[in-house]
């Protein structure tokens, strides 16, 4: 069960609204990036989870971090999409919102074209998209059910995450929102290593992922190979993956300079009939088969 | 520029068409694990890589392997969902497809219905759509511009789409299949291995990523610490990520019992008037703000 | 800011677990009646809140008791997927997810094929998708800024999240979901109340909405007047909507028997040569104009 | 079945072409409050409908009329996109079209890059998308198959929808545009009225919705409390959801203060083993029940 | 402006009501075949049409009856999913709907799985969906502003939705179903000629398309060869493209055994450092290039 | 199997960086006319290929080709995305990416906005999404299993391609980019040709497609029929389709001034009580029923 608190985690403050910036915010909300993917993916995954009770504590925990994240960051958007307050009253004209999007000759402006969502759609509000405006997709929530794998899926989602809110920062010069993004940035560095922690905290063994699958079962002489695919062979780099034991401990790199193919051209059946492609197509198949 | 064999990278056998395994096998293809997502995202970070090019032509020869993946799961669809071709048409009562799908009594039959698609839309053939009829979607398609996280983004794909074949080998127990899924699942193996070796081989300082923001310019009371938002102060447990140096060796794992807000409740301005909010919202609006 | 408990908003039970029943109870986590909907929809509409603070504080009340919804339903899906956990090991074949869905000769089984991506992906868990496996769209989190509209919105999230929940409870006869649901159905019944009853608070006039449009702006002819589309005239039937005053009461419904087009048929200009339309297609527009 | 009459509903001229407003009106055509949606919804809803006659007949009257809307909005697009025909001969460079987004210097120009997609792909005309460019997604449209709930989902439409409009009426100085909006809000503002007087029509007792589910079946503890989710106990605000009887009469409102779970922590089953979790997930899954 | 019939374009009949095949049939209203995707299209295309008016006058004939066939099928969905309406007050357990899908021991039977969504959410209506409860998609509905393309993507719509039609009439046995099928299939062949016959109608030198772009503008060299991509040298087939003069009268086909490469492998800049590449990227770069 | 070559089918050259360009060309990439689209949907069709394996290789050569323009599309857009690499160290307020989306006061620039996905997501580099950023759908992905219908889907594929591209290079005028395009283009013209060469190649007797079902089970009153759905009779143009023999020999146009319907109003069933209709509609329509 959760509860609220009507304060914010961190300070959002903005001391130039600017509309254009809200729109970039758009993409740390409801982007593959965003905070409503990775607080779906821990609460999910928490409440998934089937094993140690230690993890699913965690994943709750942070889960519902991120949920004060897409506030602050949805508080933050609707603050770039207003003037002060004052002064919409008093002179529209001044103000960028109203200027720049409703009205007036500025229609043609580019700014107000590019803040129509925001205008037209959520009157000065934060959205459930990304900043092209494109909604936020419920197939970016991982959960495998296996920890390794949703480990990574969470570092991935940290990665970009922490990448996105450093261009974020590089893109404002507004102290508070440099402010608030130096939080965001830090809770980023801490649940990249948290999600890492995991793998260490699970044992030493933990790849290949699955490590529950008898790996003598897989194909015993592609698993440690890199398959070159040039026209033409290339020599083995001077790189970790082409030579030397394999990360696991479990294989040996090998460097296959030219891949070769190990199966044949395919040979499918008729198309059924009742299938209706085409007479000349069926016809000719059989034509063509009874050639070979 | 890429060029073809028409024979394929391994066998693709399959003994006894099981068109339900068929569908399964779909989101090999077209689910968020599957190959057609590995194959882009390997092949759009080549394109797009600035950097050291051993990484660029590493991505260029293991994207193009991914196309060879697509064409196995594609014909194994394609043989799944066919009968031996003589009985087809000697005998299209007994044939599973056509029985089941394509008329007579068993129109009824969930399994007819379960194929519909592949009946309806693709007549016996694979599509670009995952195990329930749901389309590819490129947003999968993860190239960050910064190879570490591109790298998480590699690892966690290859770790689902391992698991998502380790589960698929469970499901069928066609020897040709079986066989297949080994391969597949061996691939899986050296590809989580060559992405996390990346990391190795770019140098041993890439935690936090992106590790070209300069970290002091975080909050450095946040970016170690675990923050717990239970209702109850939460003990810290027994675990990696609650105590100890932290993983990148910066900094030391802090754990704060219960999570406290920094920030005050938002006072968002009052709506545009040109907006069109209700008149009794703008105007309870000013006598709200009037009583403070 | 956000809290949890690790405890639930109400008991969740599943007696006999039945995999597809969890299918079905998907689209109430993930469907367009489903909780994350209303969960971001009430959560986005306070941080866009511009008006009297009761409002924002109601609706983060609201929002933050539908995250323990999709909590109790998320669990009730990970219930209905695993048998008795003792028969697991014990006994696979009698498990139903195991043999239903996992191998042996049931592979064929329709059932299995139904909850693949419950097991291909999830691994036993819910996900973020409604029953067909369709991913949460983020499109459907409406927030327009006017509160007159989103309680409508809401309203009409609620009257269908409460229609769903009848439709479930007629399927299960679990006496543990039916519980469950018995406590979801109430809490829409009071959620229904709840949205109506602010367009109370707001006081009498709230319609049409927006209210704060000049209604004299809009066109007086057609405001309040019924247009039928019928090829043939169509008497006025004996319902509310075609005499007597308007709703509102700010004006007289009429019915206009057989609706005319006040309009012109549309002339556009030629194709922009640079757009490349067909050369006869822009020719022969030419000639076409030049005969009138 | 549905003829077509060549002429418009309603008149639609533009005197001074806008191609960023030709965007801008997109969101009307297939925003989620467009015209696209509406229409399909009273269709669909008219085609399902069971139950009185007048219902269906009524639904077909005004789907049939939305058809109309879409059309003169995509006219207004198709004109915003034109220069006069004149002038795209004569003087290409003048052409706000051809200047913008066909070539020249001005290919670096914004509104040349916003149009890109009606240049690109449509050829200076409507498209099935909002003005983000995302495509019309049919989950939008509406047809529960119960006649209140419908009706909201209806006025819900209408209310985004004219709120919609009245944005674009603010957004134009063109006297045709803002005639055409007049007319659009108009009829807006008579199907809003329309939907709710059905709710009046079938009668007094519609809440709550679906009103044929025995209400005593529902948790009786719940179904009028407003449950407070705060951290700290929140007082009952002064306003018609917390106090006195509910708007259907059928309950009192209570209000909880601080809400409390009723569940207890969940307990989920130990993986599958053949849904390969990982081997220290699922031994220490054992290892963890075992201290309990 | 649009008017309707209440009466249907043909006759649909239902005698033993199917629900599954009511979800066949959903691929033909809401998939990318379907009739909501002709209907817009065509209805698009007149709307922007810039050419001569008989063109825009023909689709507008065509769009408007494609309503009419989304009607027939959604009404055709609508009574398979019904038994007859007497024995479902008679006898609910011998319904088909009621029985598999809304309870009892059948809720574990697959079909009442397959259904759910019509029960669900759509209360035995149609849906605008496809057979896997997929939504319609706006971005199927093609209008480029080019008429030959827009008559390209119109048989290709045409070609698929009989093929369609005729897989649905196999999987039927139903007289009526069969009936309504013979007048869409037949319908479909009209439609098919229709959109080939403009075409011809347009002039003979339609090809290529655009045929307003300066052919001697494309690269001479490419523009009637063949480039075979195997990794080895494919000999010419016996084939109509393969040789011999270009359909079109302009070229004369080549066929060239191997392609090969014309340009270079491209050289990317450094990372821009705001963009935050890892460290060791932008590093490495600089001394990969200074390698060269 | 697939190989790569590190150089580019074409050379892909840039002489002023433009980074609007770089959006535009993205709908070359991911969108509908794009060529992630054709590429899979070649691919597809090859290995879904039942009938003369000459078409299948036809398939493979083409679709394979595919991959390198996706390649040099991705690479021209990741060299409009970046300023010369020295300048960019050197000045980074000269640098148009630097400068207009990174920072400074130009973060306020419409064209920085517009960039905002390729410096946030993507950085500086291509995406597997059009030029709106709308994400690649797999439901583009056409194979019907029909080789004739697919041909139409090439057909119309390379249609709208052709024209994107001609768009394109009215956009650009820089060589480069003039260049790539004009390659590009003639292999659309080939492609062309080569999809309308296989019809022939099939045979004389295509249509209507499919052609495997008896034509003479279809409505022989309406299968060459045009129906005029005016709401007034509508004289027949002098056109093509409106008179004389059918194209494909098999039938003669006529043409129906005003379509009128065959069908009777739908009478569907009561709703199911277990469905939850409103009691209101289910008792009104016995009332309604009786009436009758």
């Amino acid at each position: 069960m959760f509860y609220h608190d009507s304060k914010m985690q961190y300070p959002v403050r903005v001391e130039k609204p600017n509309p254009v910036f809200a729109r970039a915010l758009q993409q740390a909300i409801g982007g593959i990036e965003g905070e409503i993917r990775v607080c779906l993916q821990y609460l999910f995954q928490a409440w998934n989870s089937r094993g140690p009770v230690k993890y699913r504590d965690m994943l709750m925990n942070t889960g519902t971090e991120e949920i004060a994240h897409i506030e602050m960051l949805a508080t933050a958007v609707a603050l770039n999409l207003e003037g002060a307050s004052v002064s919409m009253q008093e002179d529209a004209a001044q103000d960028p919102v109203t200027n720049a999007a409703m009205g007036g000759q500025s229609t043609r402006d580019a700014i107000g074209n590019q803040l129509m969502r925001h205008v037209l759609s959520s009157g000065q509000g934060a959205m459930a998209a990304d900043s092209d405006g494109v909604p936020f997709n419920g197939s970016w929530v991982i959960g495998s059910g296996n920890i390794a794998a949703d480990m990574y899926a969470n570092a991935m989602a940290e990665s970009t995450g922490r990448l996105l809110a450093t261009r974020l920062w590089e893109m404002t010069d507004d102290p508070g929102m440099k402010d608030m993004l130096s939080f965001l940035i830090a809770r980023d560095t801490m649940h990249q290593q948290q999600w890492l922690a995991v793998l260490e905290d699970l044992g030493t063994e933990q790849l290949p992922i699955p490590n529950s699958f008898p790996q003598e079962l897989e194909n015993q002489e592609f698993n440690y190979a890199f398959l070159a695919t040039g026209i033409e062979p290339q020599p083995a780099p001077d790189a970790r993956w082409a030579k030397g034991p394999s990360l696991d401990g479990k294989g040996k790199f090998t460097y296959v300079k030219q891949a070769k193919p190990q199966g044949e051209k395919p040979t499918l059946g008729a198309p059924n009939p009742k299938g209706h492609a085409q007479v000349d197509q069926i016809m000719a198949y059989d034509r063509s088969k009874a050639k070979k």
